[in-house]
Formats: C-alpha cells, sequence, structure tokens
C-alpha cells in the first residue's frame, strides 16, 4: 500500500453509486425503553438493510466498480454467511452471473436464502478458508472477479458508507462501537470517521473465540490465529483480518475488546425485549461489550452502536405459529 | 355520543402529551428487496414502539390524562396481550400502580414481560371477556380507573396519534391498510386521516376467524360474534368491537377484509426476508391482505401498510443459540 485508496472522496463516490439499491437505515428512535446501557446511547439498524446486514454496501459498491466487460462475464465470491447474500442479492439486481462457494458448515437457513436470488451455488469443504481458496482458484482460472468479503478497497469503501450515514443524522456524534470479523467494516468507518472528525472515539468488538484483530495489534501484523476459531458468533469469525483492514484499524481505531457467547446471547433478547429487533449474535456483539462493561464510553454525549445485522436462525419461530394452524 | 370528542385538536394534544415517553416510529426505507408487494408501498414500523405495538399510544395518552388523585390510587386493566404489556409498561414509567387482570391462556412469554414492568398480575378466566368482568368490577370496587383495550376515547385519540406521524412522514399518503382487533387503532386513525383528508382511503383488515367489524357492520352496530374466536392473530381476536370503535369505523372506513390464519404465516416469513422484522400475525395481516389480493390499492400512489405490532414469540430463538453455547 504505497498509496491509500482510502480518501473521503472516494467514499462519497461510493455513496452516491449504491445510493439507488441499498438503505440508508434508521437509528433506533429515542426513547429507550430499558435504563441499563449508556446515557444518550443510539443504535444504528443496520439489521434492516437490503439483505439483512452491511455487507451489501460492498458488495453493490465492488459490482458496480467493474468494467461493463467484467460484470457480463460475472463474479465468484465465497462465504456461506451475509457476505454470499450480500453479493448474491446484488448479483441478481444488477443482472450480473455469479457463483457463491459455500462450506459445508453454512446454516441451512442461510444458504436457502441465498438460493432464492438465483446465483449459482457450489458447496466447497468445511470451513470459509478452504471455500474460499476453491473460489479464487475458479475466479483467476476463468478470468472472472472475485469479490473479497472484506480485503478489498472495493469492498472497505463500500462498508465505509455506513459512517456517512451516522454523520448525517447525528452532528454530535462522539464515539461508535462497531463489530469486527474481517474489520471490512470497522475499517472502512473508521477512515471515513477519524478523517471527518479526529476526535470520534472508535471501539472494535470481536468475540473471545475468534480474537483476530487483538491478536494481529499484538503481533504488529495481521497474522492467523492459532487455533481455530470458537464462537456462535459465525458471521465474526474469520481466523485471520485483512492486510488492508488491519493496516486501517492500527491506524485508526482506539481499541478493541472481547466479548463472550453468553454475552451476546444475553444481549440478543435484551435487543428484543427493548424493540423488537431479533439478530443474529453478531449483531448485538456491540451491546453484549457494553452490557458486560469491557466497552467504556466514559464522557462519550452522542455514542453509536452499529447493530451490523440480523439474519438470525429464526425458523423455529415460524413453524410453531405453522403447527399452531394445524393444530 | 351526543356530542363528538375526536377533534382534531384532541389528537394533536395527545399527541403532545405522549410526547416524552413514545417512540416517532420510523417507515421502512426504500427500496424494498422483493417486488411482489403493491408498487410504492411503505411500512410504518410500529413494532418497534414501546413494549411492542401501538397499544402504548393509548395506555400513555389515558394514564396522563388521569387527575393527580386518581394515578396515586392507581389503575386496573384486562389483557393478556399488547394491552397489558403496554398498560404495565407506562404506569412503571409514571410511577402509578397498576393491577393487570390475564385470562389463563395468555402466552407465557407475554405474561413474563408483562411481569417485568413489576405491576401486579391477577390470572382469571379462560378469555378476555372473564378478564374483563373481573377487573372491571376491581376497578368499580375500589374506585380506580379501568383502562380498557379500545373503547373508551381517551384509548382511541392516544392510538390516533400514529396517522399524525404518517401525515408528516409522507405528504403524498392516499391509502392506509390498517389490522383491526377491537378497533380502537383504526377508529383513531381513521377519524385523523379522513378529517384531514378525506380522499386517503382506508382498509381495514381483520382475521376471517374473528371478523367482528365486518359482522358489526353488517348488522349496523356493534354485536358479538356468534361463534368463539379462531385465529393465531390472538391480539385481533375479539368478539365484539367496542360501541365508539365501532361508529367511528362505520363513519370513516371505506373497506373491511379478511384474511386467513395460513396467509399471515406466509406474511411473517416474508417480512422477515424483506428486512428482518420478526411480528406477531396481526402484526402482518395487513400484509397478508396484500398479498392474497383481498386489499386492493387501486391507484395508489403513497400507500402505507402499518405493521402494528411486534411481539411474536421468539423465545425458540434464543433458547437455540444458547444450546449452541452449550454443545
Amino acid at each position: 500500500m504505497t498509496e491509500t485508496p482510502f480518501t473521503l472522496d472516494r467514499f462519497a463516490a461510493a455513496r452516491q453509486r449504491i445510493a439507488p439499491y441499498v438503505r440508508h437505515t434508521p437509528m433506533l428512535p429515542a426513547p429507550l425503553l430499558h435504563h441499563d446501557s449508556p446515557h444518550g446511547l443510539q443504535l444504528k439498524l443496520e439489521n434492516m438493510q437490503i439483505a439483512g446486514s452491511f455487507k451489501v454496501r460492498g458488495a453493490f459498491n465492488t459490482l458496480l466498480s467493474l468494467e461493463p466487460e467484467q460484470q457480463q462475464r460475472g463474479v465468484v465470491a465465497s462465504s456461506g454467511g451475509n457476505h454470499g447474500l450480500a453479493v448474491a442479492c446484488a448479483a441478481q439486481r444488477l443482472g450480473i452471473p455469479a457463483t457463491i462457494y459455500l462450506p459445508a458448515t453454512a446454516t441451512p437457513d442461510r444458504v436457502a436464502r441465498i438460493h432464492q436470488f438465483g446465483v449459482d451455488l457450489v458447496t466447497h469443504g468445511t470451513s470459509w478458508d478452504e471455500a474460499h481458496a476453491r473460489a479464487l482458484a475458479h475466479a483467476e482460472a476463468d478470468g472472472l472477479a472475485y469479490v473479497h468479503p472484506f480485503d478489498d478497497p472495493r469492498t472497505v469503501i463500500g462498508q465505509g458508507t455506513l459512517a456517512l450515514e451516522l454523520l448525517d443524522d447525528l452532528p454530535d456524534l462522539d464515539c461508535v462501537v462497531i463489530a469486527i470479523g474481517g474489520g471490512g467494516l470497522i475499517a472502512g468507518m473508521a477512515a471515513v470517521l477519524k478523517q471527518s472528525r479526529p476526535q470520534i472515539r472508535i471501539i472494535g468488538v470481536e468475540p473471545k473465540g475468534a480474537a483476530s484483530m487483538h491478536h494481529s495489534l499484538q503481533r504488529g501484523f495481521a497474522e492467523r490465529l492459532p487455533e481455530p476459531s470458537n464462537t456462535i458468533a459465525d458471521t465474526l469469525a474469520p481466523r485471520k483480518v485483512g492486510d488492508y483492514t488491519f493496516a486501517l484499524a492500527q491506524q485508526y481505531v482506539d481499541t478493541v475488546v472481547q466479548v463472550d457467547d453468553l454475552a451476546m446471547v444475553h444481549a440478543m433478547r435484551w435487543l428484543w425485549r427493548e424493540c423488537n429487533q431479533l439478530v443474529e449474535p453478531a449483531g448485538v456483539a456491540v451491546i453484549a461489550a457494553l452490557h458486560s462493561g469491557v466497552a467504556d464510553l466514559h464522557g462519550a454525549v452522542a455514542p453509536v452502536a452499529v447493530i451490523c445485522g440480523g439474519n438470525a436462525a429464526a425458523g423455529s419461530v415460524f413453524e410453531l405459529y405453522q403447527q399452531a394452524i394445524r393444530s
């Protein structure tokens, strides 16, 4: 990275590029029902984004940045999670052929949702790493564009557009809490926020069972975790953050803290009681960090926690209601 | 009803009265992900209201309208559903003692949520009618205010404040689809909308298994259904609409249509895929009416469907995630 591609004008251009296709998601309208959260806290409900997470910002930005000839040939991606859903959604919307590689561990509800978008699905391997390697080989062999889930400037810049919405909606914004998986969201958002207003504090949150950013920050470079990930927050579970995302986090993120799985399940229940938002564990990692006390907002007057994704496994609820009809 | 208490100034006063305590809920930010809904449709996400439904508008309006001396003595209500939750929430917030009567059929998740607000709970009977009769007797014997779930001008006027938000947020509004249980929401909203702009069309939706408004409109007066209600949309299941709510619906509502339970479950799944909103069957009755074709928006350019409540039985989801940690 001799020259940074992460200047503010690029984020602004990306926002304009993807605007017709994504939602400007709402903040939770005040007041909060419960009083066990930091004073003045607002929640950015990115779980209400198209395809259920912020990932669609990077997916649209990447697909719309391709040359027309690349768009016609099609794209390849690998993800059994929110990135796969986002690329499938964007590809269908833009009429671009897409092949999504999934590990066999992808949950049935996410596979079904990706399938709905009419893209080609290939199951390979039992981890994202294996699906990723095969997908990359496919893309290179056929000369197709590979849409990386986090470590690509187009992806990072797409995700960072979320921060531009925060700056518009909350002029006093002074602290943001953001979950970390591969690091695309926090990297893009931190680049926008710190270049716009350096005094905004940025707190990253990762699962204890997949603390890949913490590990890399301690090492001083992006390094794979020695142990396999172990967390219910499957969309935060990459074993290695990206080179771009690591560099941006090192430069712009103030603190990275960790939460355990049980705290995330408690936070899921809290968010449901608070405003009837059912989200996946990754979506409430930020709430878990606030409630368990590891994320300290000391003195912040307009803090925001980003609820980054909502694709929980909700199938059992629909089953129960369907059974209630039969009986 | 010799003199109408439902003038626009009363709704405006109610809105101001309850503003510090309730949320101005968002519309679903466009664009829609799917293309199987009427063009231009927007969803008013009242499932994100405090305590999970519009009911808290009427509850706060009623409690705040009481004399200080009545507030000190406390209030009584009857409901195993969203009204009970709303009164409990408002009473706790305002420091007013409250006793809520529940039928034994109230679902465990709603009972647990009502209990959290620290009010007195009494279980009586196996239907809302029985709990209601006992609660009313208690209120009269002890000289306490009874907070009716729908058939009281203070309740109706509180619910109608939702329509004032729609008029503010959507200047072109020309059609609104609203679910009907006891009729409080549609009565209040219709009074506001038709007095403000008579050309706005208002379509009511009720479950086939509890079509109490349709029945009463045919009879020409509010009359109890001959058969017990039979629908999974338990919060839309009163066997008789109110005298106030009937009169307002007769005067102001253009059409009342019906949906079956299966269409509501399909609509629950649709809303989940569309924007990760998990809501109870009553909350998507309006979507079910649009998708099954019984609600026809012919020619509307800015139609809104009100997602009136969100308190689905979601416990199984949290259980699944909790089990995933243990394993």
